[in-house]
């Protein structure tokens, strides 16, 4: 049995409860929060909530932390910091800066002996892992990446942020047209406003000048200014009622050739079509806290991405039982 | 540099030579037949030819030998004699018979201390992958594979098979209505007959009945009666000119639920469109020849599959160049 904890509990911690319900294998041990424990409530029976400074105490009751914080300032601190006392992962998605937090994360996990997951997720995460696949096979060809249909927080944050806007969502859609170009291997080179269009969902506060809005938000420098965009006005009970989900997923696309000449092409595609994003994140999270626990285990030590980590390694079957179902 | 031999100069073989030029830290050594050599043309300069006896002596000049034989007879005996010398990579493909071989294998490699990886293609290969990475990421869902569109080497020979038939070719093509349902996260139930069609171009014979070839594929057990199946009577010439190709494909779809009460659902797909299914299979392979090199060279011993097999060991490029880019 592998015994879990989860720092943070938000949407993430949340959905690493759920995936922990489906695998049979890990229990949840403990959720440790900065929030006030008492004041938090999860789903797992017998699991305890405890304040954040306890965590340290229990490194021998818990196999892998697990650590929900944001990448913007929790992780870079947390993760480190942790993994001297735990086998960890980490879901750090600030693609540019992961060199470095790898760096960090490497020294410390080294001197606690433990093993740090640090990226797990679809992207960085499952999509990493197939561009790296794909990538290695079809080494004469391009790449894509698309993302959507899906919410993006930073969008919606921004939006919120804009004078009048009481609420506020956004989705970002690829364009089916690019789309089709990139899976039919005609290796198109796409804009930024040819790939992705973004739709606004938003609740203007009373009296709110609409048009001053729609503007604002079109052209919001690095946010939208880049994109063809359209803005909703909607009322808040409709925002509530079609708009309450994270939806996320993406498509992930190579295309080569091979032969002599170069006379044949090939299209590998991966793509996810999810729900909740926090969750399917979690349910990846949870996969790699196995391969984390079993590779301790052996005497691994250190930083890991999913790159590092040999894919039997996520899986509850043995050996034996992979090459005879899923080979 | 990685010194690559080949055994067996088919389109398989051929594939591998063509990979090995796309990747600029391996080069082509030798290419063993049991033709006579001098009968075998090659394209690779500086590359020689040789009989398939002398291979056991160049153990010392080839890195990786590559066993493009036949899973039927050739490879069960070929990979457990050849690793007792050599680093091998196989892509044995009888799904049923892969925990045997592995065993065999395994024992042989281990005796020699060598790295063998077996089955390594797309279908055993990627495609096991893709069903390993979902079945692990979302334990509570559903798999299916669909294959094609794509020609089936064995519906093709079994229609050459037929009294009165010249020429032919069957392409495999899945059912794009159960492909739907299965993509909408439907869970259908679906039959042989549902999920596949098979479609077949025929070269009669002078003479030969017609409606008596047709009948006869139709109904042939295993390969044609259990699938809605259609026949095309054709020229050798229109076959030559529009069927000579090798292309495949297919689609691994996991479908699964997350949430405290499985209330949300998500859709991992995985797909590839092949112009030529040797040469993708050899591409797979070559990249698991290098993945093979650098665990040996790490003095890992013993049977492999991709299952085993850290991402990272395929790519010619360093962990850091990978986290940079890829991650």
């Amino acid at each position: 049995m592998i015994r879990v904890g989860i720092m943070g509990y938000g949407n993430l911690g949340r959905g690493i409860e759920c995936a922990i319900k489906q695998n049979p294998d890990m229990e949840l041990k403990a959720v440790f929060t900065r929030r006030n424990p008492k004041s938090v409530t999860i789903l797992t029976e017998g699991a305890a909530v405890y304040s954040a400074e306890k965590a340290q105490s229990m490194s021998n009751e818990i196999d892998v932390l697990i650590l929900c914080g944001g990448s913007a300032t929790d992780l870079p601190k947390q993760t480190p910091e942790y993994a001297r006392y735990f086998t960890v992962v980490d879901s750090f998605d600030t693609h540019a800066k992961i060199p470095e937090h790898f760096e960090n994360v490497d020294k410390a996990a080294k001197e606690g002996g433990n093993i740090a997951v640090i990226s797990a997720g679809w992207d960085p995460g499952m999509f990493s892992l197939n561009r790296l696949y794909a990538n290695a096979v079809l080494p004469n060809g391009n790449d894509d990446t698309f993302w959507g249909k899906g919410v993006s927080q930073g969008h919606s944050d921004a939006i919120r942020r804009v004078a009048g806007v009481a609420d506020g969502k956004q989705y970002t859609i690829p364009v089916d047209k690019a789309l089709e170009a990139v899976r039919n291997g005609e290796n198109p080179q796409l804009s930024t406003r040819e790939k992705h269009i973004r739709e606004c969902f938003v609740v203007p506060e009373n009296g709110a000048d609409l048009d001053r809005i729609e503007q604002e938000i079109k052209h919001m420098p690095n946010y939208f200014a880049d994109y063809d965009t359209t803005v909703h006005f909607i009322t808040q009970e409709e925002l509530n009622q079609n708009h309450s989900g994270i939806p996320h997923g993406g498509f992930v696309i190579r295309s080569g050739k091979t032969g002599w000449n170069e006379e044949n092409s090939h299209v590998i595609e991966y793509s996810l079509k999810l729900d909740s994003n926090p969750e399917f994140t979690a349910s990846v999270i949870a996969a790699y806290a196995r391969a984390a626990c079993r590779m301790k285990a052996e005497g691994i030590t250190g930083c890991k991405t999913v790159f590092d980590i040999a894919p039997a390694y996520l899986s509850p079957l043995s050996g034996e039982e992979l090459r005879a179902r899923m080979l």
